[in-house]
């Protein structure tokens, strides 16, 4: 028999996240060359989809792989690392000096395919990724085969792998040029830091540099009240108001938390397209604030769910990410009502998509989208029975029943366990480093990550 | 070879979550006759430790299994039936309804196994439950080998096998007497609704018949403001003081939720030394409210951690629950330092078992106590590397990771699986009695239900 399809799922129920957010019981996602060529209801017998090869979904849920709109994968080398402890204290006496200490290139590495291979065991199929050596990390992910936007960290500091600040825009410059047609899976971006680490001179000329190439431009804003209130009183404005003054916000700009902002702040966020990288998991960890994610709602604007890196959450789980999203907001606003399910799905897939720039390759179960699609096991008991497949993934599922991932239509994760990856030998590295580091021993990383 | 012991568990890192919170690398538990006869750091060959079974933990956290101070066992079949709506159309058109017209002894039956199963895959020994049809609970948590403790609904209303109010203290009595000597892993005690829902008469009765017995009294709490104000306005006091006044407060009685509390209602319950159940997660979702934690922890109060029904959650995680705890009070807070990880660890095992007046034979791994252990496997991504094993528990992770159960030393769950339970059989069913409620059948449960 000719197989028209290279896959077809069916015996699911698909939650397309189409822009109807149809769901479709009994459905069947036919998949070619990478790309969902069909979608729908099963009208025949499943034969009669000719495919080389048939995935039972057996009863399960099939949707978009989650997009994880912020993180910074080699920082799962530092989880649990520190926590507990004053903003401060936390970042000036344990994670900057760790990083100066152990970010190289080899455990950036190590912590970039332990991070992959926690997302894609968790239903993450794309991440958008800002940190340093961004070569050494889209390395590694392209390894792993996941889909990633990565940016090249900016910041007016010396930083591993680009000890003069000088030089930090070409750095980040480089990195998109060698990245922008290297792997189809792979889109570079710049990361500038913060508009309290990076000058007006950097911000703008990062922002330069990322226009050139056309790509995203993130960067952390308003994540605390004090660099708010710092801001204020260095620049006389707002952080998002600074950054607006320099002509920075547009729809390639990533604000990354967005916190401490207020209306008019929201107004021009709005006004500009910009979007926003929700991370409220990491927020509430560190105390940082709550972020008003419903007048953002409101102002039509366009917000991805992020996990923020390993050391301050302390894992990549886009479910437990959904579901402390959904329910923070009802109990700040006092409202059972905000953040439903739909809306909180939404975020981690599609408009997640679209806050990264990639809403129009993926995102949802639609045809001509790449396939990337993940299967959410349903045969548990803390997923029985089931009434709303939307209310399961919120609100009861976790990142440990997913069964399978596919990344343009690749197998990632078949029956819970990776396809590419040997992830016991990176586990064995990652906690070779992570010995090493609470050890307080000089590292000869080389020795630690030998394979 | 003689065996001294019955089972020792090894290779693992024990959190013993004793007063001094003390973690063993590399830590042997002995248990015999269901009791755990000795805990040291290995002192020689494993095989000198003689035992009928050796159980190799594989290098991960061996800690007492967790506590769930507050959960409504049956309402898992109601998991996700209705979600994201105002408080009293969720209860009034969605919530009692469905019990008024699905809540049945077979009903009971199936969606308390169903709890139960999802409660020891995700690493819980012991709830604490209140319902009606107490008696049925009962007779599927100790099919189910957990342990419990178990109250009998008292309302002011017709409810499920109690159609006659007057006869709500009777039969609560009943239920309490039936059970107090029958199970040794089954606790019998007194769950009195609410002070909305119970006159002064039935709320005192319902104390006196726990107190006769011994027993716990469970009694929801000051959950929603309009509650707290309908108390003021109906008795000028707050539902503490009101709860006070009719000397229903003492050391035998649970407060749960707790939310809307002021300083003087946290006085009483100390000086009461009345426990509190806190429920971060269904509080969060039904917008209810947040428990002043910080301030019930400053006053000395015994906290334990509670999931609440499936209906208002919806999953009976409690490391989901721990991880939300610890994170919703530190953005609350503003302060990142409040409820660190040991602090909430103690909430979902030693605290919880005092909450429930368990504390002398469960909630630590320590000589003496039942053997009521779980081992956590973390040879996965998201728990590598490992620092300190209280981040992990709280922060990265979750029910899933629970690889084996022991109640009394008896083990319930092994590699991932339940040992007496038969999963997929449970799960069929409750997946018919909600498709039936989906469908608004008038269920014929027996059909439904029989196996």
């Amino acid at each position: 028999m000719k197989h028209i399809y290279d896959r077809v799922i069916h015996n699911g129920m698909v939650l397309t996240v189409n822009a109807g957010f149809d769901i479709i019981t009994d459905g069947v996602v036919c998949i070619r060359d990478g790309v969902i060529a069909r979608v729908e209801s099963r009208k025949r017998a499943i034969d009669d989809y000719p495919a080389r090869d048939i995935m039972d979904a057996a009863g399960g849920i099939i949707m978009p792989g989650l997009v994880n709109a912020h993180v910074h994968l080699p920082m799962s080398i530092f989880r649990g690392l520190a926590d507990d402890l004053p903003l401060a204290d936390w970042l000036n006496h344990h994670i900057f000096p760790a990083e100066r200490e152990y970010i190289r290139p080899e455990t950036v590495r190590i912590g970039t395919l332990l991070s992959c291979a926690e997302m894609m065991l968790s239903g993450t199929t794309t991440c958008c990724d800002g940190y340093f050596h961004e070569d050494i990390v889209a390395s590694a992910v392209a390894e792993t085969g996941l889909r990633a936007v990565l940016g090249q960290g900016v910041i007016d500091y010396p930083a591993p792998g680009v000890p003069d600040p000088a030089r930090n825009i070409d750095v980040a410059s480089a990195f998109v040029g060698q990245w922008r047609d290297r792997s189809p899976r792979i889109t570079p971006s710049v990361f500038c830091h913060s508009p309290y680490t990076c000058s007006a001179t950097t911000l703008t000329a990062a922002k330069a540099a990322a226009r050139q190439h056309g790509v995203l431009f993130q960067i952390h804003v308003a994540e605390t009240k004090d660099e708010a209130a710092a801001c204020r009183s260095a620049h006389g404005m707002s952080p998002v108001r600074y950054l607006n003054s320099l002509g920075i916000l547009d729809e390639q700009t990533l604000v990354v938390h967005g916190i401490w902002v207020d209306d008019d702040d929201l107004e021009i966020l709005a006004k500009r397209k910009t979007a926003v990288a929700h991370c409220p998991e990491s927020a509430m960890k560190l105390a940082a604030g709550v972020a008003p994610v419903h007048r953002m709602l409101d102002k039509g604007l366009t917000i991805g769910l992020g996990t923020d890196g390993c050391a301050s959450n302390n894992n990549l789980d886009l479910f437990g990410e959904m579901d402390a999203a959904a329910k923070l907001h009802k109990v700040i606003r006092k409202d059972p009502t905000v953040m439903n399910a739909r809306t909180v799905i939404r975020m981690a897939t599609i408009e997640g998509a679209r806050a990264v720039g990639l809403d129009r390759r993926i995102g949802s179960i639609e045809v001509g989208k790449q396939a990337d699609i993940i299967i959410i096991d349903t045969h548990q008991p803390h997923l029985a029975p089931l009434y709303h497949p939307e209310s399961h993934i919120v609100y009861a599922a976790r990142g440990a029943d997913v069964r399978d991932l596919f990344v343009a239509g690749e197998a990632l994760v078949r029956d819970f366990s990776p396809v590419r990856l040997d992830i016991g030998a990176i586990m064995d590295q990652a906690r070779e480093i992570g010995r090493r580091i609470q050890g307080g021993q000089t590292i000869n990383i080389d020795e630690a990550t030998k394979s």
